[in-house]
């Protein structure tokens, strides 16, 4: 598989990153184990909540995203990977819509920055907006993420 | 149990919630899922990796977080259910150092500001700092929640 380095990704490029279904067990089985609110694991108690039935936690939804951002990147998926050093976190997470069972989630993302690290010489920082939509190309969950890249190794 | 609505929280509060064990297993577990990296996930490779072992993917310590918050405000544990609508988002997540099997996790959180909706006479948001500590008081992570919250009913 080819590997994808900080110098190979240009500022302005953007990349979708497929698809992903939202089942109601699995909203059920994450918040049951991280986010146990009763609007995101009992669907009679959702029903009567402020949200009018169950909903993904929204850590949830991050999650999901980052098993799409890396199922992308996948060696069967035809995908390319970065050389990722992980991230140092997000700005501006903003969940705008609940989740909800049924929903089609998908992911767009656009490089907004790429700026070479001053102090270690072998990698770079970029800055990536994010955004996951449902089947109604309505935004639910928007951030910006910083992202540490190897840079191509030379010699 | 008491329900805590927003008059019932102050600007300043603190509040410590609780410490949460950090277990390879379950490291290896949600990014199975939800962040299949090596690092993650494979602890020979992890070995080999930047990070020089496994550590929890990033979305995992803010699940635990959640856990933690969550159960701060269980019933059982004596706590009082804030009146919460949600929330809309995060700002400046910063995943400082990584988490690693055998970490003791614990959560202090302070309440930076509240305010009252202008359009909505039930309801107002607080910003709230939460920092997420290791055993050896390392910040691991640190982020500014927005929180919706339930006015106390008049009347």
């Amino acid at each position: 598989m080819r590997m994808k380095y900080f110098e190979d990704i240009e500022v302005g490029e953007v990349w979708d990153l497929g698809q992903r279904a939202v089942e109601a067990a699995e909203i059920i089985e994450f918040a049951s184990q991280y986010d146990p609110q009763p609007f995101h694991t009992d669907a009679a108690a959702a029903e009567a909540s402020f949200f009018g039935g169950l909903i993904a936690s929204g850590w949830h939804t991050c999650a999901m995203f980052m098993r799409m951002a890396c199922d992308a990147q996948n060696d069967e998926g035809g995908g390319e990977r970065m050389a990722s050093l992980g991230s140092p976190g997000f700005d501006d997470l903003k969940w705008l819509l609940p989740v909800r069972p049924g929903d089609i989630l998908s992911v767009r993302t656009r490089i907004l920055s790429a700026t070479p690290s001053r102090s270690k010489q072998d990698r770079g920082t970029m800055r990536i907006q994010i955004w996951v939509s449902n089947q109604k190309n309505e935004i639910v969950l928007e951030m910006t993420s910083m992202g540490r890249y190897l840079r191509r190794p030379t010699g």
